[in-house]
C-alpha cells in the first residue's frame, strides 16, 4: 500500500462515522448530504518541483491545478459548479504571476461550468497551488467500492500519453536551458505526436462529460480517475471494492503517438500507461448490461473508451500478459514518495 | 491599498458576475446559492516561515489553520459544516507529523460543529496547510459593505493580544534553541497574562456564536474579522461599504494582558492593536437601534464587545485620539509583504 493510501486510513480513524458525511476521505471526492441532495467536494495541492516542474508557465499552472481537481468529480460523475483557489508564491515573480495562474484555473474550470468564488495569496519560498472543488453528481455518485465479480473493466483515453508527455516537457526545458532551438526538436517524432504527448502531461481533459453520463444513465459500478498510473490506481479501485482486477495485456489502449515515443526513447509504453501517471483518464467498472450499453453507447462519448479486463473474486490488481499475471497494483505514482 | 488587496480587484475584474455567485473574491468568505439557500465558503493558505513559525507543532497548526478559516465564516453570520485539508510536508518529518495537523483541524473544527471530509498530501520543502472550509448563514450573511452613516462600531474581544502572544512564541522558542529554562520566563509578566497572550497566538477563538448571532438576530450593517491588525480591516470594511470608520483611541479595549506586555516591552498597545493582526475577532458595525440591542445583549455573548467608534459619510479609516486623527488604514500586516 501507498503512504498516500496509509496516510488516508490512518485520517479515516481519526473521523466520526455516519451523520451526514456519505463519504469521507479516501475516494476520488467527498459526499457529503445538505438539504437538498448530496454535494461532491475535492482538493487537491500542487507543489512545485514536486508536482509540477520549476519554472511552469503559470497560466498553464491554473489549468493543471483546476484540470485535476474536475477531474476527481469527473471519477464521481459530479457536475462542477464552484472552486476555490489559493496561491503561495514568490512576491519577486511580481503581481500578474498569480494572476496568470488564476486566469489559467478560471479558463479551464468555466469551460466545464465552474466558477471561482474565492481564494487566498500567501507568500512562499516555491509556488503552491491549491483548489478547492465543489459540485452535484449527476446521478447515482460513482464509487471506487461499487465493483462485482463477473463487471468488466474500461478505461477512457490512452493512458501513458501524460508521462510521455512529461519527460518531452523536461528535454523541452533543458533544451531552453542550453539555449539550443533544434528544429524539428524530436526528430523520430511526427510533430502532431509530440504536440499531443505535451498536451496530455500539460492541459490534461477532465472527463467531466465521461463522468456526467455514467453516473446520469447509471452505466458504472465503480469508477477511479487515473492520476497515478493505471496499476496503482486499478489497485485502489480492486481494494475499495474488495475485488480482484485483472487486465488483459492485449487489450490495453495504445496511442500510436505513445508507441513511437516508446520507440524513440526505448521505453516499454506498458510501464508508461501501468505506472506514469498524470492522466487523468477514467477507470471503470461496469456490469455485463452496463458493459453492453457502454459498447452500444461508445460513439456518443467525446473520449474513446476500451473494455480492458475484468473483476473477480479475490483482492488486487494484475496484469494477465499471455499466460502469465504481474501484480500491477504497487507500481506508480506515490504522491509521498515520487519526490524521494 | 494592500498588495492582497490589488490582486482581489484584479482577480474580480476577470470573473463574470451575477448568475448565483452572490459574492465573489473580496469579502470574508464567498456566497453562493445552490437549489435551497446560500452556501458561504472560504479558504487560507498557511506557509511555515511566512503564516506561522518554522517548527511550529503540528496538532497546533492544525488547530490554527482551522480556526483562521472559521474566523472567515464567522465575519459572514455563517455556521461551519465541512471543510476539506491539504497539507505539504517534508517526509522526512514522518507519517505522524500530517495525522497531528489533520488531528488539530479535525478537533477545532469539530468544537464549532465542521467535519473534514476529504484532503490531499504533497511532499514540500516547508510545511503548507490549505484549508478550505463551507457552512451555512445563520441568518441575512454579514457583509463587508453594509455599513452605512450614522452606525456604530464595535469590535469583540482584545485584538492585539495575539501580536503580543506572537512575540512571546519568538521568544520562548529563542530560549529553547538556546536550551535555557528561566523560571518565570517573564518575570516582568504574570503567568496566567502569557498564558492568555500565548493562547491568544496559537489557539485563537473564532467568534462563531456572535457572528452567528448577529447574522440570526439581524444586529449588525457589516463585519469583518480582523486578521491583519484593526487599522488594515477598518480601513477594508471602509472601502467595502463606500464610508469612513472613527476609531476612539480612549474607547478600545485593551486588556490588562496587553497593557503589561507593552510596559515590559516598551511597545506601545495601541501599535499592537491597532497593526498586529492574527487576532480573529470581529469588527462589525451596527445601525443606532441594532447597537442599543447589542448592548442590551452584550452580556449574553460568549465574549465581551465594545462599541468603539463611528461610521461616517466619506472613506478611509481613522483614529480619533483628542484632538488629532490619524490614517490607520495601512497598517498592518499585508501577507504579501510580511516576508520582504
Amino acid at each position: 500500500m501507498k503512504a498516500e493510501d496509509r496516510f488516508v486510513d490512518a485520517l479515516r480513524a481519526l473521523l466520526p462515522s455516519g451523520g451526514s458525511v456519505r463519504l469521507g476521505p479516501g475516494d476520488d471526492a467527498a459526499l457529503v448530504d445538505r438539504e437538498t441532495g448530496p454535494l461532491a467536494a475535492t482538493t487537491d495541492l500542487l507543489v512545485e518541483g514536486v508536482d509540477f516542474l520549476p519554472g511552469e508557465d503559470p497560466e498553464r499552472l491554473g489549468r493543471r491545478a483546476a484540470a485535476v481537481n474536475l477531474s476527481d468529480l469527473a471519477a464521481m460523475g459530479a457536475e462542477p459548479e464552484f472552486f476555490l483557489l489559493s496561491i503561495g508564491f514568490d512576491r519577486g515573480k511580481g503581481a500578474e504571476y498569480p494572476l496568470a495562474i488564476a486566469r489559467g484555473a478560471i479558463a479551464r474550470a468555466g469551460a466545464f461550468g465552474a466558477r471561482l468564488i474565492g481564494g487566498d495569496l500567501s507568500e512562499a519560498p516555491q509556488t503552491v497551488v491549491s483548489v478547492a472543488l465543489w459540485g452535484k453528481p449527476a446521478g447515482a455518485p460513482l464509487l471506487r467500492s461499487g465493483a462485482a465479480p463477473g463487471d468488466a473493466v474500461f478505461l477512457s483515453g490512452h493512458p501513458g500519453e501524460a508521462a510521455a508527455g512529461l519527460r518531452l516537457a523536461q528535454r523541452v526545458a533543458a533544451f531552453g536551458a542550453q539555449g539550443s532551438r533544434p528544429t524539428p526538436r524530436f526528430p523520430e517524432l511526427a510533430l502532431e505526436a509530440e504536440r499531443r504527448l505535451l498536451a496530455a502531461y500539460r492541459d490534461p481533459v477532465p472527463r467531466i462529460a465521461l463522468g456526467a453520463a455514467l453516473s446520469r444513465e447509471g452505466l458504472a459500478t465503480a469508477a477511479i480517475d487515473v492520476s497515478d498510473g493505471v496499476g496503482a490506481d486499478a489497485g485502489r479501485l480492486a481494494r475499495a471494492s474488495g475485488v480482484r482486477l485483472v487486465l488483459e495485456r492485449n487489450a490495453l489502449p495504445f496511442s500510436p503517438a505513445l508507441l513511437s515515443f516508446g520507440a524513440m526513447e526505448e521505453l516499454d509504453p506498458l510501464e508508461l500507461l501501468l505506472s506514469g501517471g498524470d492522466d487523468y483518464e477514467l477507470l471503470f467498472t461496469a456490469s455485463p448490461a452496463q458493459a453492453e450499453r457502454l459498447e452500444e453507447r461508445a460513439s456518443a462519448f467525446d473520449v474513446p473508451i476500451a473494455r480492458v479486463g475484468r473483476v473477480q473474486r479475490g483482492g488486487g490488481a494484475f496484469l494477465l500478459d499471455g499466460q502469465s499475471e504481474r501484480d500491477i497494483a504497487d507500481l506508480g505514482h506515490d504522491h509521498l514518495e515520487r519526490a524521494s
